[in-house]
């Protein structure tokens, strides 16, 4: 597990000084604006989803400059969300890695409009010649975003997350509730890294794969910690969803069901990785590590 | 007056069949996020910024299937900033476009989230190969959008709205916020026109001037027009940035000054289009529908 804690240590930190690089500077008078989107992207967290789309392009010897970019600007779709779903109109949180909630650290006016930017910003970081010297690539690369973060993607999850119950409580409603939310977002940020690598149709169904099972397992093993309830651990708020009448996987399963589901899962995604034989060897640890995470 | 009134029908109608084919169906779970949408972004409105992108793109005998796609990416993202504009922790309004505002009409999660999936859908549109054979050209437009929108443009246009006095009531702070705030987006329109039609340089900074004058003086109006405050003509509430400690073109100078100012900027954006000779008597002829509205 040594090698993956240093790929972990090392796209979180490269990822934050990119952000911090690419950002717009808060300077001027909307240096307030520029304070709150810093605030939120440069707060750490896991940085899971760059490291993703850094690991999958290393299978395919991609580009890292290009990789990066693509993963600065899945980390400001990600933040943007962060923002949004924490506002009061939605699920009105208080604490975010461990710190206030950017509306209550700043006004809620400014944190609405500091996620309207870093999505905005995204699409300006992918579709610059600096992120890929061909423009078909960052052509694709900016449908992808705007297809996973979108009205069919995130977006559709988060709206069937504020229904709660409404959706259904059956594994099916809360399995697709929770691929729209977190696992269209984690898909994309595998699908990044394929297509920078110009992987091939069996790679890229391999990595569909993958990213399917892993973003699953991820999202069960967050339902399974805001059921434990350990505050410290998560950064966050915790043992909200039950209180909130939402619906999630222990909700729905139970949490000895949900713990063998990702069992399963985790055993599966491994396998999906094997047409790449050694060189997987980080993702397939990153199973476990998504696993076994207890933040 | 009657080629620009036939002209501006012609956009309206066909924006809005645009809108209606392109925009996603309310259709599955997520039916109440796609309703959202579409009852804000077919809700009507002058359309005057489509109307721009196809004229401007005329001049050049420009595709009008790109002209059109562009043109339906910028309603778009206008509608989100309407959308985002209206909610609570904004400038809280009711009424829009004679109907009651998205969060009023559905709720203020949902509107958020069907603003978010707009301005998303905007840059899925423009990526799309049916805006354009060359992806060059699909990211140029990308780009631009991005930055006429983002923290550098529109956001940060309102950001500065919000903070009312503090930004300075001098007139060189107001006309500031209101280049970002609303003239960003009135240039992107006009840009975009002249992108796909290949512009030159000499034309398009003629276009970029008429567009400055034009986009600042359509907010002059809008300042005088909540002024006097016939709320039905704008069909939105009016005489409200005084109350609310805003401040705006006439709060500074005055209705008078103001009415001045814009007369002279309507001169000026006429005298920019002289390059073009008749071929811009639309263009010229909307500098007069613009100035003289009542809406």
């Amino acid at each position: 597990m040594t090698q993956l804690n240093t790929r972990l240590k090392d796209a979180a930190e490269r990822v934050h000084n990119a952000l911090d690089t690419l950002l717009p500077k808060a300077a001027g008078s909307e240096a307030r604006l520029m304070d709150a989107m810093r605030y939120a992207a440069l707060a750490g967290g896991k940085r899971l989803r760059p490291f993703f789309t850094l690991e999958a392009g290393r299978l395919f010897d991609a580009d890292e400059g290009s990789l990066l970019r693509a993963a600065v600007a899945i980390e400001c779709v990600h933040t943007y969300s962060l923002i949004h779903d924490d506002l009061p109109c939605m699920d009105d949180d208080d604490l975010r890695r461990g710190r206030p909630t950017l509306h209550r650290a700043f006004d809620e006016a400014t944190a609405l409009l500091a996620g309207d930017a870093l999505l905005t910003f995204a699409f300006e970081l992918l579709a610059d010649p600096a992120t890929h010297p061909d423009p078909q690539m960052r052509c694709l690369l900016i449908t992808a975003l705007a297809k996973a973060g979108g009205a069919a993607g995130m977006v559709a999850g988060q709206v069937a997350d504020m229904a709660g119950q409404e959706i259904g409580s059956d594994l099916i409603a809360v399995t697709r509730m929770n691929r729209l939310k977190t696992g269209a977002l984690i898909n994309y940020s595998i699908e990044a890294g394929a297509l920078i690598g110009c992987a091939s149709d069996a790679e890229r169904t391999a990595l569909t794969r993958y990213a399917h099972d892993i973003g699953l397992a991820f999202q069960m093993v967050d339902d399974l910690l805001d059921a434990e309830g350990v505050v410290r651990d998560t950064g966050k708020a915790v043992g909200k969803d039950k209180a909130r009448g939402k619906v999630n996987f222990v909700t729905v399963m139970g949490a000895d069901a949900t713990r063998d589901r990702v069992a399963m899962l985790a055993s599966q995604a491994k396998q999906h990785l094997a047409i790449f034989g050694p060189r997987a060897r980080v993702l397939s640890d990153a199973v476990d590590f998504v696993v076994e995470r207890r933040f």
